[in-house]
């Protein structure tokens, strides 16, 4: 009983951070960076931090730790595999949108991409992310994919998951940090970074929440006793067709 | 026998890949940097990234991994107990050094401390590793504590000595992303960081050997068949004075 009030607090903590995070980047990008356009301006680069917060971390986080919610685990599975697999599709789908908004405004603005220590790491956060959405499926989803395969691949899909949230993070901190170094100089008539001015205060803010985020996220996948329980597991190696219950 | 022969696999990795970052950071540091001084100029600045990676990062990590050698499993814990504090005893010194040598060279050229995300994260780090390491000491190896205090500490030592290393990793990406585009652009008679020259891929390598490093600890700290069986799980609450085997 204790380990499920624990379990609750944390999701809640989960839920409340990730909206926290969405609310500040958009706040974020809305009140200092002029809000958003679709058309090679930087406002078409705002799209960028938003969508990579909300698909590859905030939606990313809470579609990793569906399963944990023991309200499921007496229920059939395939409606929570679906959405497992919904959410995280979702969540790519946002992703790449994220990076098209930056490759789009870079192209633009004859800028090189992909040479910064954060982009090497981001494009290879959301390549991993769509590997692992790729093989869940073909795994997990398709009928014809055999038990063996199945078996083997769950543990490897388990930590190939929290492994690309512990790579988002370590890309948005180092997005976030790059951003506010780029944007607030006197050059571009603000405040510099160094003085903190609120929109530093924010983003920074915005950065402390995202990793704490983060680690709720990973403890709640860590913890073994928050696992659906070992009756259900065999259940977890049924493909979409074969779940019958 | 496959799943011994799969931690070494992965702790020769470890070690190779600790021994890489340490090797990167203080060639990319020497050869692009111009080398170390301890005098407030930007070579005292240097043995920030240096200290860091090699405490926070290499040091650290394989502090954390060494109760999972299995061939430490059938011996006396308590000179492992004694490595374990003291290596990361070490890696706390070299990361607080390398706090003092960004602070005094920010303070000597009249730079503001503390202001980046980079420097958000990273202070908590290291506060956070300084809090772990001394509850560490004051459970597990003081013979006053209580064993009922040792039993609660256990799981919480574990899990924040996990999310110390994520943090870590963020900290240093951020920090290594922040150098770079400090360090490489024109007005430094440098090629800019867009155009990739050799010290950023270098540099940029780095950070992905990280990363993988941290992945690599992570995955070995995760993995229950590597914890130190259940037998000997008694003797690990014991403090110093009552290690009798």
């Amino acid at each position: 009983m204790r380990s499920i009030v624990a379990f609750y607090f944390c999701y809640l903590l989960c839920l409340c951070l990730g909206f926290a995070c969405v609310v500040l980047v958009s706040v974020w990008n809305t009140q200092w960076r002029g809000g958003f356009a679709w058309d090679g301006s930087p406002h078409q680069f705002n799209w960028h931090p938003v969508l990579m917060v909300t698909g590859l971390v905030v939606l990313y986080g809470n579609g990793a730790v569906l399963y944990r919610v023991p309200l499921t685990w007496g229920q059939n599975k395939l409606p929570w595999k679906l959405l497992h697999a919904g959410v995280m599709l979702l969540a790519l789908v946002l992703s790449i949108l994220g990076l098209c908004a930056v490759f789009d405004f870079h192209n633009a603005s004859n800028t090189h991409n992909l040479y910064s220590l954060h982009s090497w790491i981001g494009i290879c956060t959301t390549a991993l992310f769509t590997f692992q959405w790729v093989l869940g499926l073909a795994g997990f989803l398709l009928p014809c994919s055999p038990v063996s395969f199945r078996k083997l691949l769950k543990p490897a899909h388990v930590w190939m998951g929290g492994s690309i949230l512990v790579l988002s993070i370590v890309s948005c901190i180092s997005g976030i940090n790059e951003k506010l170094f780029f944007a607030l100089k006197v050059t571009n008539n603000t405040e510099p970074y160094a003085n903190l001015p609120p929109e530093a205060v924010v983003a920074n803010s915005l950065g402390v929440l995202i990793v704490v985020f983060g680690l709720v996220v990973l403890k709640i996948l860590s913890n073994q006793k928050w696992q659906r329980p070992d009756a259900s597991e065999d259940m977890s190696y049924s493909p979409l067709l074969q779940d019958d219950n």
